[in-house]
């Protein structure tokens, strides 16, 4: 390791807090990481670190030592800062003591590979950055295959979406691009699109939700585009015994992706050879 | 109206200000309810209103009048606040000009009244206040009879509770009690209990959620007690692809609380004169 740092205005310090701006981080192309869990899931889904920020009177547990060794053998620089510059870096009331710079990743939607039978979760507009990390962890346990955000205006790397995902940012396969492009490649990848709206008759429990299927979502306080309601294969609905807004778009996102999951599964024991759902169960 | 509240400093807004604290609220048996859909869902589900007060120059739309005017016939009074005084009292950054003080309404487990076949949703603990408030509000789209939070030391008219359930406070009835009382009332009751856990084979897909049920949901970071795993008479699983902390409590409530509506609709097309789930599709 360097020498620590020992001053909150080393421009190591101020470099950290300026990520905290879009702006800043665009112009970079890096993001910042915070925290063991988070860390450790960008590590496990091969994210590029560019400098690993250490401050071991803030430690929580007994296992950091073995994740900055980690992520020191790739080759990272590992630099020791002491706990008040650090606690002037940290995005959290509560640092851990763990805080990574790493290279942003390609959100292009052409870069998402789609297996057999894939299960998307397009969602048209993020309200808040946190509702985006909700998404990611429900997406995840869902087992889909990639989440699409049609709104290129959306920074996957805010620091809200970061912690807010728990490290899921690292481990779904998440792409942001404009409604007509996700509906072209949607169409061209010959996936069923599945847009949710009170304005049908379809409940999600009686659409078939198996095979190359795209559940898509709108905003909790206008729901979808005209765009997507027109556009969208199919239009199903959760019903709703209350108010029509009580589901926020990320809990009607898991309700709906958890259908085609019992759907999925229910059709996988009586086929147990199909292979395009595996990762539904691994 | 009486005069209108010009200063800052007037005692009824300091008044405001401390039903911030619990101790306050708790003292004076009340706590406040703020903007125009929140007040009006209170109103509809029949919360009695000490005071209204109302600031028109921060009305966002056309039917304030309306409102203020029926809560006014009720015999409650209306006092009108001057924009900065109003500020300083309000709970959010952009008020909407009103804000209620209501009587705290009776959250004891014994005040509830279970129809036939009730669906219930049960929480252990709540880690913050907003979750609730999403609970209930997925409650109220699930058509859950009630809401139990067995940690008696939950205050429900905690204002990020009042905020983020929507006014679904003063729709879903609510019970706050400690976890023996709720499994003794529920055996009372007749409700079968399904405790969710990482730790079953039964699929929540699996298990036989109609009927009177109580769907039990842990704290996200521990799950649930020893207590509720050994003494809840069924034990069920939401299938997880990814990682096992992927679901929050709200997102895992959601999930087992529509399939549990999925089964009771598959059952009500079959037998349309089964009273008991009525509300979940009303």
């Amino acid at each position: 390791m360097s020498d620590p740092i020992t001053s909150a205005s080393n421009p190591q310090i101020k470099d950290l807090v300026r990520l905290r701006d879009r702006r800043h981080r665009d112009r970079t192309g890096t993001f910042v990481v915070e925290g063991y869990r988070s860390i450790l899931r960008a590590a496990e889904g091969g994210l590029v670190f560019e400098r690993l920020y250490v401050s071991p009177g803030l430690f929580l547990g007994s296992n950091e030592a073995q994740l900055i060794e980690r992520i020191a053998g790739t080759g990272t620089p590992v630099i020791e800062v002491a706990v008040e510059p650090f606690r002037k870096a940290a995005y959290r009331d509560r640092p851990e003591g763990l805080l990574a710079v790493a290279r942003q990743f390609a959100t292009s939607i052409e870069a998402l590979q789609p297996g057999a039978d894939p299960l998307l979760f397009v969602v048209e507009a993020i309200e808040k950055p946190g509702n985006l990390g909700t998404m990611l962890r429900t997406a995840d346990a869902a087992g889909c295959d990639a989440v699409i955000v049609c709104d290129p205006t959306t920074d996957p790397f805010n620091p809200n979406v970061v912690r807010a995902s728990t490290g899921m940012l690292f481990v779904v396969p998440l792409a942001v691009a404009s409604t007509d492009e996700t509906i072209e490649w949607l169409h061209r990848h010959r996936i069923a699109t599945f847009a949710t709206t009170p304005a049908t008759e379809t409940l999600h429990t009686d659409a078939d939700l198996t095979g190359a299927v795209a559940i898509v979502v709108g905003t909790e306080q206008y729901g979808l585009s005209d765009t997507w309601l027109e556009r969208a294969d199919h239009r199903i609905r959760i019903p709703m015994a209350g108010a029509a807004d009580s589901l926020n778009a990320a809990m009607a996102a898991g309700i709906t992706l958890f259908e085609a999951v019992r759907q999925r599964h229910a059709g996988r024991l009586s086929d147990s050879n199909s292979g395009g759902i595996e990762k539904s169960h691994g």
